[in-house]
């Protein structure tokens, strides 16, 4: 969203909030007198505004570049593509330019710029947990924040979608339409996404009463071919699964081009669910079932971070979460016993 | 293609192009005594081993940034994204690293970073015909190519694909096919590629004793959604065509989703062909007939020119233009009569 004419103020934050302006002024600055629950409400208030406190404002006048990196080494992926033009958008809200480098491996000169002072503060959205460049841009003191992805030994701040709320909310519509032969087409196991998503999947399945055993569980790259082959095998197995939990869309849709080619019926011979609602997941020949994340959200919250950390590189360091939504489309069903 | 070990030397050029090592260096210094068609050999073989002149090589080694910006607002654009590696691999084989700039609008903030000094050069991969941002490009002497589009009234080098030739190939094989009622779906007039596409499709079929009339050829964004609204348009017309070329191939999925939907079968009704073969083109659920652009031999070009243009400022203009090659899958058939 961007906030059209006049910037936004910490009155409009506590209107949004329903709080008073001087709470507003509290939770920000990380006072005590405001409970956590009233905090989050003020930071999602002022995610949602775009609005930056004045001494960060103050802060921020003195950098030199303006302009902040944004690391994506995945643009194959159609979920990183869309997460662009809102950064973009969320970043240029606070007076930022940005800049996107696509340098994919840990030694890049691509990441030179980085560290050469002309960044202000660098978002990292496809890290993997193998990654250095959390470690190099700590050397450097340079700000950055985990978007989407978190590398857990590197303290850091962070905001992802929630993973594990998300795959909950899929696991129990599936288990409510009867399901209890389940398989999963993860990503790689070094990607936080993926495994955050799978250890959800085994729990939520576990608590149901069901495990998921290692064969039912597959891994692969974020890509269409993951899912194509993936399906491909679990079809062969003795016992094929009635419900597929894809990693992200992209998966999912390569799962439903091998049934298509198999001529296996999504969703009454199988359901296959994927994860981020990317553009293509509602074109009408997929129809995909899914959980959204919410990519405006997700760049705002991101931004926000990344500001108060330029702002004030001793802050606390937070891992924001972003609420999931389940999105029932057309490609799952109730088991068959249950029809 | 990347050079692995050692750098390509003129004698390599040499043995690829097959002529002599001085005959490469008149050839790429643009010395006299040299037929063009060596020339066009010569260059094909420094694109295709990313070789660089001594004199290029000493030029380039007294800037300061060996930074390169890539402009792309596109990035919903498979096509572009397919673009971006390649475009990195191009400039990192020569010592350049890549950022991205996916600014849209030419008052943009976003640009500034390309007449500050943080780049050596720019490629501008995205442009419409009404930008405002080669002039200033030009007024502040900062080196750029156009790539894939072109902007007429800009003295510039620029790298395109074939799109008379690719579409000449699609309209030959559809009027062989016994094809006669045409439909084009294009992207926006203010783009080079939709207009010289557009303008190849109309003189083909001209030469083949058919007018395309005005309704018969549709505009809108190379997006999704022109490709599935357009067919649908043209498909509650009186005289349907069987035969639609599309601008693209985004724009052709389209055109394929809202033939699903309204239950037309593809290619037994009607055909439908698209231009560039984005990695989706050829999964089994689409499997487009297309026309495919080579993505690293566009790159390769466009780093060669830009490198020149960045060694030489005052070199002549050149307007370099990829092979296109069509790419026959099962979206085209015969038509009716002729089956």
């Amino acid at each position: 969203m961007r906030t059209s004419g006049r910037s936004p103020t910490s009155h409009d934050v506590a209107r949004l909030a329903g709080v008073s302006q001087p709470t507003v002024s509290r939770a920000l600055r990380g006072k005590p007198g405001v409970s956590p629950e009233t905090r989050r409400r003020v930071r999602d208030a002022a995610d949602a505004l775009g609005y930056v406190t004045s001494e960060s404002a103050r802060a921020l006048a003195t950098r030199r570049s303006l302009r902040v990196a944004v690391v994506a080494s995945e643009l194959a992926n159609p979920f990183y593509v869309s997460l662009l033009g809102p950064l973009h958008d969320a970043l240029a809200d606070s007076g930022f330019r940005m800049i996107l480098i696509n340098g994919s491996d840990d030694a890049s000169p691509d990441f030179d710029v980085l560290v050469d002072g002309s960044v202000d503060g660098v978002l990292l959205t496809t890290s993997q947990t193998t990654t250095a460049l959390p470690q190099t841009l700590e050397r450097h003191a340079v700000p950055f924040v985990f978007v989407n992805r978190v590398v857990d030994d590197i303290r850091a701040d962070s905001c992802t979608v929630d993973n594990v709320g998300g795959i909950e909310a899929v696991a129990a519509l599936l288990l409510k339409l009867g399901h209890r032969a389940f398989a999963g087409l993860f990503g790689p196991t070094t990607t936080s996404t993926s495994r955050e998503r799978e250890a959800a999947l085994r729990d939520a399945l576990a608590a149901g009463g069901i495990a998921l055993r290692p064969e039912q569980s597959m891994h692969g790259d974020f890509t269409f071919s993951t899912g194509d082959t993936g399906f491909s095998q679990l079809m062969r197995a003795v016992d094929r699964p009635t419900a597929i939990v894809c990693g992200n869309d992209v998966i999912a849709l390569g799962a439903l081009n091998a049934a298509n080619r198999l001529a296996i019926p999504v969703p009454s011979a199988v359901s296959i669910v994927g994860f981020d609602d990317i553009p293509m997941s509602s074109w009408d020949m997929f129809r995909l079932t899914t959980v959204r994340t919410d990519v405006n959200q997700l760049a705002r919250t991101a931004c926000r971070l990344l500001l108060r950390r330029i702002a004030d590189p001793h802050a606390a360091f937070e891992r924001a979460v972003v609420p999931a939504q389940l999105i029932e489309r057309e490609t799952h069903a109730a088991h068959l016993a249950n029809r």
